[in-house]
Order: structure tokens, then sequence, then C-alpha cells
């Protein structure tokens, strides 16, 4: 299986470049092709929105290449997704997507567009304690579609976000539709009051009303809050999904972290 | 007059009441009703939600009060802003409502309600270096409806938000309808980048793209961004104004600062 690795968001370290792809030629069963695009900086950014979306619609286009695996997040994903998906050539429609965080700007956009995508760990997670495993689970997924890889306690068709990405995708042209489905949530480095209110935003939402039920990701590196907030975010969310009548269904091995599981995106049933 | 003070996000600070009291005592043609809820704590906020609620509830059905003035921002009143107006007495309706930031929750719900409500500095501003001018324009605009005290730029009616509440306000039950408006946005406190995610959110919204124009206060207390992000806020909000087909129109007095200007809530022109 060929995989292109391109970084519609933030820069890739070499370091994790070469250690994913020596991981992959260890494992035999699939090839990685890291576009140079992975390390260009402009700003923020691996290059200009020209640059990122350019490099994605290259290997959106490359009938040689079975698979897309975002390199990693940070932010800028949302300003090409709409672009991404405008007219898309048929070899884009044959490729299986991976990543999470800022990329569920992509996965939202390809997976409304009709493609097969997964929220699942990224190449730079490589660098994190446990990243081999981490990495080594979107691959097992993408090679095999080995459900050992998946977040086992899928009730039905679902969809993952990180939770300040769903929340800036309502009301956009590439807002998923979240019908009967089992949403995942996940989120890193957002104070409680923040994920509280954005938990008013999802709760305010028809779409987010009518899914199947809700399950928690981890929530990372949450900075202490002045005053201190008295609650945790499991608390957050289970309150906003009793305000809003969604049956809150327990915790997902998703977020930024090594133990962030494979969620491959299923329909919505209707 | 009189004005009644509640706080439906965080805790007053007794200072600022003690001098915003005198303030209004020296004016001799206004006068300040503190509800002590202003001064209840309860984590996070100025007490519970129930606590929150029902100083507003009670301030805005006393007929004695002709005005209700937001005690300061922080976060909360999102989580009480639609019960605030659900079966609202007639008492309610003859007032005028005023605040900013987190208050923008409860600005949007009451003037979609179809109260009278303005964007406009808060008691605790007078903490401020210049605070007492920044405090004394909203009591102008209270007592008499001092056009001095607005801002002065207003293309027709206008709305004016916090960029993150109004992010915040898309897609729930109390909205704003923006159509025909002049839009007002400030922030506070803010990444570039995570201005540039918002005005994405913005940008893919019909109701805010239907605006007359937009127009962008002040962006105080921009933390570092690593990497450095390259422009500044104005580049990023006139980026995605064109992008978006919304008409900027250059900059607002508004913010978190003493230069925080009125701005009354107009009717969208239908």
């Amino acid at each position: 299986m060929r995989i292109a690795v391109v970084a519609p968001s933030c820069t890739l370290k070499r370091e994790a470049a070469e250690l994913v792809t020596a991981l992959a030629e260890r494992r035999g069963d699939c090839e990685l092709v890291i576009h140079p695009q992975c390390f260009h900086s402009d700003g923020h950014f691996a290059g200009n929105d020209g640059e990122r979306l350019g490099a994605l619609r290259e290997a959106m286009a490359d009938a040689s290449m079975d698979a897309i695996w975002f390199a990693r997040g940070g932010y800028g994903s949302n300003r090409i997704a709409e672009a991404a998906v405008e007219d898309m050539p048929i070899a884009a429609r044959a490729k299986t997507y991976v990543g999470y965080s800022d990329g569920g700007f992509l996965l939202a956009a390809l997976h409304k567009a009709g493609c097969d995508v997964a929220h699942g760990p990224m190449p730079q997670d490589v660098l994190r304690d446990g990243g081999e495993a981490a990495v080594t689970r979107s691959l097992d997924w993408l090679v095999r579609r080995d459900e050992a890889a998946t977040e086992p306690g899928l009730g039905g068709p679902a969809q993952a976000y990180n939770l300040t990405v769903l929340s800036m995708l309502l009301g956009t042209p590439i807002e998923p539709e979240l019908s009967g489905l089992e949403l995942l949530i996940e989120e890193v480095s957002e104070h409680h009051y923040r994920i509280d209110r954005m938990m008013f935003h999802l709760a305010g939402s028809a779409n987010v009303r009518s899914v199947a039920g809700l399950r928690l990701g981890n929530c990372s590196d949450i900075p202490e809050n002045d005053p201190v907030w008295g609650s945790d975010e499991e608390a957050i969310v289970t309150d906003w999904c009793a305000r809003a009548g969604i049956e809150y269904r327990g915790r997902a091995s998703i977020g930024h972290d090594a133990a962030n599981r494979v969620v491959p995106f299923g329909r919505a049933a209707r």
C-alpha cells in the first residue's frame, strides 16, 4: 500500500518523518511517500495556503497513492478544506484519509464529499512516549482494516472530532451531518470554562442534538483555571448532554496522546 | 433613573462597586442598585446558575428599575441566557440592558426577545486606567441617550460582540439575526491563530455573510504566537471578509479597554 503524507496545517518535524518512514520499512506492508511540502514553513503554516492545498490536491489526484495521511495538526487545514473538495478527481474518491485534531476540518469536508476517512494518530505522534504504537494503529487500519486498532466501544456508525474543531465547523459549508451517529470528542490545552463554553455551543446545535449518543475522549493539558473551576471535563460534558437531551455514553480512547485509537467515520443511519 | 446591577457571569469587585456608586451619586441623575448577588462566588461564577438567573430575573421583573447593567464579564451568562428570556414579564421589556464581553450572550438573547440593549462599558471597568470615563459613557447613554457616548462611525443599525462570544452564538437558539446590520467585533487575550479560526467560523455562516458591513474593534492582550503569525488582526479580518464577500468598513472604538464606546443594538433593515 502506498501512503502519501502531506501537511495541511503545520510543519512536520524531520525526526518524525525519519522514524515513521523507518517503521513503515520494517513493516514491509506499506510505503510512505512524504511530500516535500511537509517540511515547508510559512509563518504558522507548512507553506502558504496555495502550497498546502497544492500538495494535498496533488496527492489526492495521484492514482498510485492508496491513502493520504495528514502529517500533523496545529492550525490551518480549515483555510483550504473547502477548496480541497471542489471538483475532486476520481482518484481522490478511491483513497482513505487519516488524521485528527486540526485535520478534523479536512475529515469533515472529505467525508461530506463522499470519501472514506478516519480519525486517528498522525506521523508526528511517533515522537510521543509510546508514539510508535500510536502510529502503528493508523497503519494497521490503513493497510488491513485491523479492528484491533479502532476504538473498541463504538456503538454504531461514529465520527470523532477535536471539540474546538467541531465547534468551529458548526454553521459552515463543511459542517458534518451528525444525525444518528455516535459522536466522539476530545480536547487539548483548553481551560474548563472554554470546554464548558464549547459544550454550550454544541448543545445549542440541532445537528449535534440529533446524534445517537456522545462519548468523551481524553482532555489533556487543561490549563489551571482562575478561579478554580470546581468540576472536571466529564461533569461538564454530562451536564450539557443532560440539558440538550443527548445520551452520554461514557469515555472513549481518543485524544492528543499515545492511546489515541482509530475511529473510522460512518454514515448517519437514515 | 434607577439602574439595577446584577452579575450574570463573574463576581464584581467591592472596590469597583464603591467607585461606580460614588460616581453615580456625584452625577445626581441616576441611582445604582447593586444586587447582593454581584458579590456571591461559586467557583468560577458569581453564584451558581440559579442564583445568577434569580437575581437577573428579579431585576428584570422589578418595575421600579429603568435599566439593568451587567456588573462585569468573565464567563457564564450563556448558561442562563435562554432561561432569562423565557416568559418575560412586561417590566422586563420596558428596560434597557447594557454590557459587553461575556454579557454579549445576554445582549443577543434579550435583543432577540425584543428588548432594548447596548454593547457598552460595565461597572468593573471603572478599575481600568481611564475607567471613570468608560463607565460614564454607559451612564450618559442610559440616562439621556447621549450620542457622544456612542461609537461615532456607525453606518446604520448595528450590533457589537466579542468575537468568541459571537462565534459561540452561531447555530444556537439565541443566535442574533445579523442581516443588513453593521457588525462590530472585538477580542481580548486570543492568539492570532484563534482569531483566524474564529473568522473562518464567522465567514462560513450565511447569517454573518448577510451583514451590511463589518468593523473591527480593539484586539487587546494578544498572546505571542509560536511560530510567529506574521500579520496582524486587521489583516486576518480583512482577508476573511474578502473571502466571504463581506464589506470591511475599518476599525471601531470598542474593546476591553477604557476607550470602549456604546453601541446601541439596531434592528436589521428588512
